[in-house]
């Protein structure tokens, strides 16, 4: 069985613990992990890293693709190995470090940190550690369930460490499609021109000597945490699948729409789902990471290609399609982060973006990022590599948070992580605003009209009028303008009866 | 002579005069009309609408490159032509009114307004009326000194106003490179790969039965009202040219540096100048507008090549330089604006963006567009297409305006035009803050420390501590955060002694 999976013989010696390879790891080291959205991440050198740093300590930078699994930033935050950590989490435990100032987190658009580390303003990076399925018979990687930045942290690292893992279908080799852009600026264009364009190895290619430590572990991913669909997110999708009718009968679009993207998380993922009830057909998918809607929508027979760079489901849904895989496979890719987010790509197939704001402003400035513009939740992840470049850059929220005592709709964000220039279409369970093409006073009113939640309403036309009777190409009343959020922080509640 | 210029005899029938032209145009139609920072632009009918509408009132949406010269956009507005104008203006009196509210303004990304009409999400264009140096033959138009929209406007256009100009020199011909990206999601690659590729024709292709009307002018390019060096703008240029020095020396760029990109205006243009002092060679610009600048450079035998959308020069310049022409014409190359700032080919050159800031915060997000985070200056123009893209991106300003009154770093800015993820370099007179890679809390020291004036370095300090103190990812007092500008709008500064 570890010779199907450690195809060259030579490479059998390198078999250690969890701990041995652990081991290797030094203080003050770069580390390139692999895992995007819990999918395909290491499991058990990461851990062994924690245990150890009980007894010794040692602090790193950890790069990944984006979230892990497993509780693994929990671990390393609790064991204080992460000094500095990019481009991207889903922690709690690390969430809170990052916010008292403890582990310093660099925010960045999903599509930009391989460039870094390849122009030498990041790294180098000393070991890559990253999840496979297999190892060729000439050394190469086949990674498992997402490729993420893994690829370029292989290549680009002094020394890799492997985790083949048992648990990952034998049946994800030939699933990826690995291509690196060429150092600038002698870089050629990217050749991928539709979804389904296979233009790399379907493997990491690697100097195999560069494999210090291959770890055996047979550990499924996390599943994804997703909830399901509500009357809120099911509104949402009903007022998005009456825009797309409208568009195909205005001959904007047809009934395959564009190539589709949607952020990860609950309501990306149930109005993504919700398009199985419209007309549409032949859909495309260039995303980032594929969720449960994805496989929803094959399933319905909606679905003709999905391009991503990870597979994040839930458990139901995992064993669903891994026991029926070669059903999925021939319609499927897995690309580096780099290329499902690069905005060369995402320009030239005119990508629909959906994501989702955590707040937004009377104007279309969208928070996707900062509780009260200060606290990080997650991260920007992949959403301004595909807002900035949409062919439709379309964001979705509910109206309301907090059990009705926070308005998702605010005068002004205190945070902006995409600006009014790159969201063309707002979503909430009350209804659609199509901003293209109007100025900030008439987005206003599309929005006040459309979006707001009813309870929030009077206040913030009122905000809007105040503002308006000042003047301004974006009218605001800068003495007022938090004062929601301010209100807020000290009392639970941005009403203000 | 005119013979020369319309080469198409037949047309020399559609000659009119500009009152003619004008009265082609009617109440509610979209103009698309030449212009790209004073460049090129319409020059006799739009000031003939403008005459037209004092007796005969009727309103348009007015669709340009950029900014006009001439003061077309004053004389339209205090004429009321004007309903709405897209996207981008530099005009005192056309910004009054947007900030009243008067005439709706939408800003928007310069790489994106064509792409918004090719999908019909705009127009259509009723009449493109565009400055034209020559009609070929064939009855295709040769672009004068800006291509900006122009030929997009004229091949989506339903109808073509031209204005043959002779007073742009004739040698113009041959300089355009005019290519555009198919519709999607079928597009194939753009495939600029280096600042010189020629890769469309030297002229717009149309059908010349589209052309409604030419009318002949003679009038030059209004002057760009940049003004010289001064002791601040120097200081910034060397602390510029002392970081890429340490690049070239840490082996991340050579002495050529990047292709290089310089946004309007007089810091951009000095900063650029002044990197005739360092030690590079064979530098190459990929950028939008060409300043005076760009031809300093190639006078003193540092540039190699240029690649713009415009050439807006000086008086004294532009007399150099067109009594010259010849000697420059080979070594540039002027595309439409959907190609000089498409975020495929400046992700793939590996642009140096060079823009300016209005202000920008502790943390490096930046205002380039609103003062007090509501009133419109310009618009964002290109500055998104280059830094989101950039290799480098690299904000200039002055670290005081209003006589010492304004700090240009602000504790929080009211809006938000570029977020810390696409700033990488902040330069002022007093330093030059290297951002890249750095958490929010390192990147406030760094400003701090190195960019902000001393006369208010203290009281920042004390803000972006005290914020610390309450936590967060990016610490901010609420109730503090936009009180500089308060403090400003209600006694013009933001010392508070």
């Amino acid at each position: 069985m570890i010779a199907d999976r450690i195809r060259r013989p030579a490479l059998l010696d390198k078999i250690v613990s969890a701990e041995e390879a652990a081991a290797l790891i030094k203080d003050g080291m770069i580390i390139g992990m692999s895992g995007f959205t819990r999918a395909g991440d290491a499991k058990a050198v990461p851990i062994a890293m924690a245990a150890r740093a009980r007894t010794e300590p040692f602090k790193i930078t950890l790069i990944t693709g984006a979230s892990l699994g497993h509780d693994v930033d929990r671990m390393l935050t609790e064991a204080k190995v992460l000094a500095r950590r990019m481009p991207f989490q889903a922690d709690r435990t690390l969430r809170t470090a990052i916010n008292r100032g403890e582990v310093m987190f660099i925010d960045q658009h999903l599509s930009e940190t391989v460039e870094h580390l390849r122009s030498n303003q990041l790294g180098p990076i000393d070991y890559a550690i990253v999840e496979a399925a297999a190892i060729t018979e000439e050394g190469n990687i086949v990674p498992s369930t997402s490729v993420g930045n893994s690829a370029s942290f292989a290549v680009l690292a002094k020394k890799i460490i492997v985790e083949i893992n048992l648990s990952q279908p034998a049946e994800l080799e030939g699933l990826h499609d690995i291509y690196f852009p060429g150092k600038r600026p002698t870089r050629v264009p990217i050749p991928v021109v539709t979804c389904d364009s296979r233009v790399g190895f379907p493997f990491v290619p690697i100097d195999p000597d560069k494999i210090a430590a291959i770890v055996v572990t047979d550990e499924k991913d996390s599943a994804s945490t997703i909830e399901p669909q509500d009357a809120d997110t099911s509104a949402i999708a009903s007022h998005l699948i009456r825009f797309f009718e409208d568009e195909v009968e205005k001959g904007r679009l047809d009934l395959t729409l564009q190539p589709l993207q949607a952020g990860i998380g609950t309501i990306a993922n149930s109005v993504l789902t919700g398009l199985a009830d419209g007309p549409f057909h032949h859909l495309r998918m260039y995303s980032e990471v594929l969720q449960d809607s994805t496989f929803d929508l094959f399933d319905a027979g909606k679905l003709a290609f999905a391009s991503g760079s990870s597979i994040t489901l839930s458990t139901a849904c995992a064993e669903r399609v891994f026991a029926d895989f070669h059903k999925y496979k021939e319609h499927l890719v897995l690309r580096p982060q780099e290329i499902s987010n690069h905005p060369e790509v995402i320009r030239r197939l005119g990508v629909i973006g959906i994501n989702t704001a955590l707040e937004l402003d009377i104007y279309g400035n969208v928070n996707s990022t900062h509780v009260n513009g200060t606290h990080m939740m997650n991260g920007i992840g992949g959403s301004g590599d595909f807002a900035r470049n949409a062919f439709l850059s379309i964001f979705v929220t509910k109206s309301l948070a907090k059990d009705g005592k926070l308005s998702s709709i605010v005068p002004m964000v205190p945070h902006v992580d995409h600006t009014e220039h790159d969201v063309d279409i707002i979503v909430t369970e009350n209804g659609l605003a199509d901003l293209r093409e109007l100025a900030p006073r008439e987005r206003a009113r599309e929005i006040l009209r459309n979006c707001v939640h009813p309870s929030f309403r009077d206040a913030l036309m009122s905000y809007f009028e105040r503002a308006c009777a000042r003047g301004g190409h974006t009218p605001h009343l800068l003495e007022e303008a938090l004062s929601w959020h301010i209100h807020a922080q000290a009392t639970g509640t941005m009403h203000k009866s």
